[in-house]
């Protein structure tokens, strides 16, 4: 039966064995109490709750799903439980400022919470998965009168928000929002003006539940005199109930009925002159929502993560378990059985270890990218304030679709190891699968991510993000040159940096001859660089296992086993990458219409 | 919504334009009589049956699922009646003898009409999915008797049959099977005695049903005194009602809840010294059983390209309607609007073309793959006998492998046309892609696929079967060669022979000294060899857009259509080839022990 252990060994041997993540907190006056190991015992905390509190109510919440009635959203059994004590426990919070209620920790702490949540309970941690965009939004943009409000609310968690972006006709394209708001009677369109809105919003989590007494919705609509398209979009806070008292007049008038994420409402929202206020400017509500999405983005990155671990530790469980025909070639010394473990043969054997490389580069790049916004965010050098800020805006849709991509196919191919047991819904296993497939869609597309690579992150500056991020994983190949035994990986690095680089001054050359093919070769683009980078994290996993010092982290895997997983990566994953490479030096392939 | 059209046109241009399928049908006497017209108007109404009766009860059939009572099982709404039209239209005897009451078409028009119910209906099709295997199994291995009294029934399909293979504990390894058959009274071991049945058998699809009167379990079981393993494994044909009219001691015990195919009852079902007779000689009845599994796993592959098509039909026309976004480079002379259809952004036009090309060269290989099997049945040549055998022995685990998992990926893919929308239930995209999981795993998962075709059909005779496919596939190396603009058809293909015969070679000589070499590449193998049997589809295909006489098929795709699609095969799709083909060959590349 699936299950879930939060691999909190693996987790602070990444975060600090492999990154040294306490020496870049000890850079930073925020951070500067924390340790490993304070570390390790939120990490052991968010376990504790993730395991014993959530996942239990996985596998029912799907079968049940969430119930809708005109009066509102019922969330399956346990859900309202396991929310009430993710706030008492003070999780919502935890990287929030200590001003606001916060607990002032790193998003790296943050983002593994969230890792462990979606890997116990995708569909519940939905509902929470939006909060600290929406408390970042209010604190970075709305007026005095509506932090006092809403922030310190929105930031323990006692009242749970949504981003309503989405309508019928304008889903990737946002310019086509219709949703309407009126200046109420007199108001001028500034920062903290009264509205009503009117319109409806589709594909809302979490538009209406029972986990907490108010829901706070952050809407993107359109003043009335406003430009079309997305320069006349504004943000408008809308609360279930206003501070008088009073329902307000939005409702929920549907669930979807969806592959997965079951337990999660996904709801057609119906705002009738509904009361709320300008967040930001007027007309600059899609700059202001863009700060909730990149949070987002970040967030469903760790999904795919969290789903990469899932299906790999069930898989491995079910292959030692399982007894099918001997195998061809047995460990030495093994006793003579009519039939072996599963996990014996090869086949079984490369999905293993397949699953295990994604999810250790993954987790590592992941935790990489957190670590990085909070250098960005935090450091006191403003320099490098500026170059973890460049390095992240490359990494996170990268980040987003490669990780989300992976998971998703990597439960798939877990499901192959339960043979038809896989396909049967008591085993748990379809249930990832399932789950994990609209990470790959929400919070832009993957297909978006890509697009939003080439042209916002890689060509805009004429390359200079990506020639300071090439620099930076360029140390690596020379950090493994250095050591006896790391050859392959200093090779296998230094191979797909050059090919990143080669891309690069392609397509800087041929761009204005052909503004098409960067759009055309964009997914291969994003790949080929999701593969350059698990090609650094499993050099620089590698690396870490030839430190003398002996690991930090009691009862994790051993170094041997460490470097084999990232052995496997670079002989049998990387290869994939001169795919993604050779397709996008390709000018010349024709792409026809459709 | 999610609709699905036969694509009779494409069908008929790959079977007679590019196959020339009549020409081999004149070869054959059995098949002498019909023509391409003729097989056009039983596509026709096949496409009628499968579009107009069964693809409306596919999404219904999936919401409302199977109902399991003591009584048994109660099929979703719909089923019984479109079952009762498909045997009113003779369809299930399409490809049985004359002499059995069957219509005597060619096996390659049955693939055709399992496609499209496939494509229509996967659910449904599970319940006449075994017959055609039944019926060949109880004619060549019952003993008259027993023929006399089940083979024109099952022909017909007036009775439905089941294949009782797996246990709890035996499923890709039969060796373990315990299911007993216990000799009646006095009776020798021998084909057709009569024998009690004892044991539980689970994932038996369509177990217990509404649809017939009787059904007809063809059980593996073992004799009291049967060695173990595979050899001690007898096969047993047990009715649900015997002949005098009372109800058997087999019982469905409940059905599983699955993560697709909902309509179809895959079932716990239990025997109880349930009466039955010996098909095929004592201790043999996995060779029996053989026959069946044969039939079994081209009907599968033909199951991959019904989902395939419904995917990429479903995705191009969603794309051709959905408005998002202006694209950055559009149709010349395209009107000016706000937003453009989502099929002229290069990511879409990129999903959109890969889907076709592989559904245009998955389908040519199942056609060419039936026509081989009828050549192999039944040309009066001998050697022609002899060697389509021998290519239908390669290509059967491939088209198996290979289209399965191109159904079930591609119908991934597709999802992602639909954005937010491709996760709800109602567009019914995301009920392919559950659908489309199971073919990947039953009758042989795809890895025993790999393993079947490297030991059994590609080594153990020293390469002479892989030789003489090679040989018939370069032919169309030099076809294309001798006419102008198909120079990188030629060269493609020619590309992955040689890479086919190198790998071969070095398999051959590296076995011995490394034996679980071969099986560590198995996947690699496959693969790279689909992706050999791909470019010669696409080459096939566009020499035939080069032919001098016009299109015979009305309605269908223009030769520059076809072409296109074939042109994005090589330049798109086959550089993931060499992937396969470079890990094949790195005997190096350690695959650690799990």
């Amino acid at each position: 039966m699936w299950s879930y252990q939060a691999p909190v060994a693996d987790m602070l041997h990444l975060m600090t064995r492999v990154l040294d993540a306490p020496a870049s907190w000890a850079a930073q006056p925020a951070f500067a109490a924390l340790d490993a190991d304070t570390a390790g015992q939120v990490l052991e905390e968010a376990a504790r709750f993730a395991c014993e509190v959530l996942a239990p109510t996985n596998a029912p919440g799907d079968l049940a799903g969430c119930d809708w009635s005109a009066e509102g959203v019922r969330t399956p059994p346990g859900y309202a439980a396991a929310y009430r004590a993710f706030v008492d426990g003070g999780w919502p919070a935890l990287a929030c400022a200590p001003d606001a209620g916060g607990q002032g920790l790193p998003q790296l702490l943050n983002a593994a919470l969230f890792e462990m949540l979606c890997a116990a309970n995708h569909a519940w941690t939905m509902y929470p998965g939006l909060l600290h965009g929406a408390y970042e939004v209010i604190r970075a943009h709305a007026v005095p009168a509506l932090r006092e409000r809403y922030l310190a609310r929105v930031a323990s968690g006692e009242w749970l928000t949504t981003m309503c972006l989405t309508e019928p006709q304008a889903g990737s394209d946002l310019g086509l929002v219709r949703t309407r708001a009126d200046l109420a009677g007199g108001a001028e369109a500034a920062n903290g003006a009264t509205v009503t809105v009117t319109g409806g919003k589709i594909f809302i989590s979490g538009g209406d539940h029972d986990l907490t007494d108010n829901i706070v919705h952050l809407v993107l609509c359109r003043l009335a005199d406003a430009p079309g398209g997305t320069k006349g979009l504004s943000l408008a806070l809308v609360p279930k109930w206003l501070p008088d008292g009073t329902r307000n007049s939005v409702h929920c008038d549907g669930v979807e009925k969806k592959m997965g994420i079951k337990g999660s409402a996904t709801c057609q929202m119906h705002f009738e002159r509904a009361q709320g206020w300008l967040v930001g400017e007027p007309n600059r509500g899609l700059a202001a929502m863009f700060l909730m999405m990149n949070a987002a983005r970040l967030h469903v990155a760790m999904q795919g993560v969290g789903h990469l671990e899932a299906a790999t530790q069930n898989a491995w469980r079910y292959a030692a378990e399982r007894v099918q025909m001997r195998a061809a070639v047995r460990p030495e010394g093994a006793a003579p059985a009519p039939a072996d473990p599963i996990a014996w043969h090869p086949a079984m054997r490369r999905i293993l270890h397949t699953l295990q490389a994604r999810t250790d580069a993954c987790r590592l790049l992941a935790y990489w990218t957190a670590l990085l916004l909070d250098e960005h965010e935090q450091h006191p050098d403003a320099k490098r304030r500026a170059a973890a800020g460049g390095h992240v805006a490359v990494l996170t849709p990268v980040a987003k679709a490669l990780f989300t991509d992976l998971g998703h196919r990597s439960a798939d191919e877990a499901l192959q190891v339960w043979g038809g047991y896989g396909y049967v819904h008591e085993f748990g296993i379809e249930q990832t699968v399932r789950d994990s497939r609209i990470a790959m869609i929400y919070e832009g597309t993957n297909e978006i991510q890509a697009v939003d690579l080439v042209q916002r992150k890689l060509l805009d500056d004429g390359g200079a993000r990506a020639t300071a991020l090439i620099a930076l994983l360029a140390q690596e190949v020379a950090a493994c040159r250095a050591l006896a035994g790391l050859q392959p990986f200093a090779d296998a690095l230094d191979g797909q940096l050059q090919a990143w680089r080669d891309a690069m001054a392609a397509l800087l050359a041929g761009r204005d001859a052909d503004p098409d093919w960067p759009l055309r070769v964009a997914d291969d683009l994003l790949h080929g660089i999701g593969h350059a980078l698990m090609a650094w994290a499993w050099a620089r996993i590698a690396r870490a296992t030839a430190q003398p010092q002996p690991s930090a982290v009691a009862g994790g895997r051993s170094p041997a086993q460490w470097l084999q997983s990232a052995r496997f990566g670079i002989d049998w994953l990387l290869p994939q990458a001169q795919v993604h490479w050779a397709r996008a030096a390709r000018r010349d392939a024709v792409l026809p219409w459709a």
